[in-house]
């Protein structure tokens, strides 16, 4: 199941990518969605690869590098919504460097296998709960959907964290991993279909 | 007592990231005070953790990851400054990259227990000679105090490192995280709160 | 054989450092042909002192540091690169994105002896192309000369990764890192002093 999801969100991504650069390339400037799905492509095929994880006691395996790779793909899917938002200047330097601690917090909590993972997974949450206060105080016409993006998309993430194997193990590590591969595509790839509709 | 150190440092760095956060709520754009605690905060976790140490012969732990968090922070703190003195575009690009190279090989010669170390340290205070250099050489009319900030905090960082067991082995792994401690307090949490007060 | 390369690498940009330091020092902004040549000064330190590699099965070592580091000094190669080309804003953010994906992509490929390997070279291979199709699409007055330079350097680079024990492991562990030395003098050093002469 484990490789399974893996190939499949090698595979989505790839294609995802080549979509993403085709409809971007004419467009002056920063193709977002093409190098968010191209960073997300790199990042299944390392969790493929399967040999930097950590395994927990109940033998579960946990792909800790996905935390890294999360760090780049969302700073990229922040300053896209931050654009939305209107969010500039020491505002968005201030979203990106959360969303970026969010992640290599996430990082250090997903490859501890002791009880201190709880402390960094804290420091992730309240990262994260900084961010979203901030994002969603912003309030203008074209950005209301991208508020529920939010709240189902990202928020699921460290939910999901908490069940897995990196969290309480309710989870085992094949159901975490295609939850995530749901999120990724719903974040990622719906996401930036839907931005490109509205026209932005 | 190191175990002490690591706890102080991540509950006094706790407490600053909550005071600069609520203090710079309102403020817009950038809020450099709580993201240098916030940093450090989880790079005293990290070490609190413990899991991520080389041992000298002598018996002495190296806290490597320190180096990497103050490549965080420190170019944070460098961006106040350099608003400070006025330093903007290029020079202030130029400047975040010693900041980093400074840190990067302060990392290298801190993993590193050969003699190739020193190596790294050369290189090291190469970088922090040549910003001391370019930092000191601006001079503006409410910049004057940073100076000395420069001088008596920064500076003593190296010292310590040399004393340390990342270097000569003077010093125990107890005293030096003890005086990486104060200086954290010095250069993070004193400096900030003097820079809110001369109102920039 | 190896040990003499990086030694006479690590000569080499300990003077060029000098040298564009020295030049560059009473211009404004930033002096991106010293910090390239700090960049891999440090680089040829870390292969040099060799505790960081990987062996291959026919018992040549990898020395996967290097794609880190140029994942530094290339960003900022392409930043001058674009300046030539005036690619600014988000077309500039783009290059340096996809000009760190080659670099990090080629890191993965590097440390890994498995046939996964491949699959990371092909996608540092597609970014890379990405990534010359949109430098040289940009035509402007001075910058024909620097599409020989990409033409006859930059893109060596991945044919001695596909020679070298990285790849096919036709060459062995000395002559590709006498290559890659050969290449880094030309891209780096050579590059940069013709962009001096050039008056930019």
């Amino acid at each position: 199941m484990l490789n399974l999801v893996f190939v499949a969100g090698l595979v989505l991504f790839a294609i995802s990518s080549a979509y993403f650069y085709s409809v971007g390339k004419n467009k002056a400037g920063f193709n977002s969605a093409f190098l968010v799905s191209f960073v997300t492509l790199i990042s299944y095929v390392l969790m493929w690869q399967g040999n930097l994880t950590v395994v927990t006691q109940a033998g579960q395996p946990i792909y800790w590098t996905r935390w890294l790779f999360y760090a780049l793909s969302c700073t990229l899917l922040m300053v896209e919504i931050a654009q939305l938002k209107q969010i500039q200047g020491g505002g968005l330097v201030q979203l990106l460097y959360l969303t970026a601690i969010v992640m290599v917090t996430g990082f250090l909590a997903a490859r501890d296998l002791t009880a201190i993972r709880w402390v960094h997974f804290v420091l992730s949450s309240v990262a994260y709960v900084l961010l979203v206060i901030k994002v969603l105080s912003v309030k203008t016409a074209k950005s209301g959907w991208v508020n529920s993006y939010i709240f189902f998309g990202w928020t699921v993430f460290p939910v999901v964290f908490l069940l897995a194997p990196t969290g309480l193990g309710l989870l085992g590590a094949g159901v975490a991993n295609l939850l995530y591969l749901l999120l990724d595509i719903y974040t990622k790839i719906v996401f930036n279909i839907q931005l490109g509709r509205t026209g932005s």
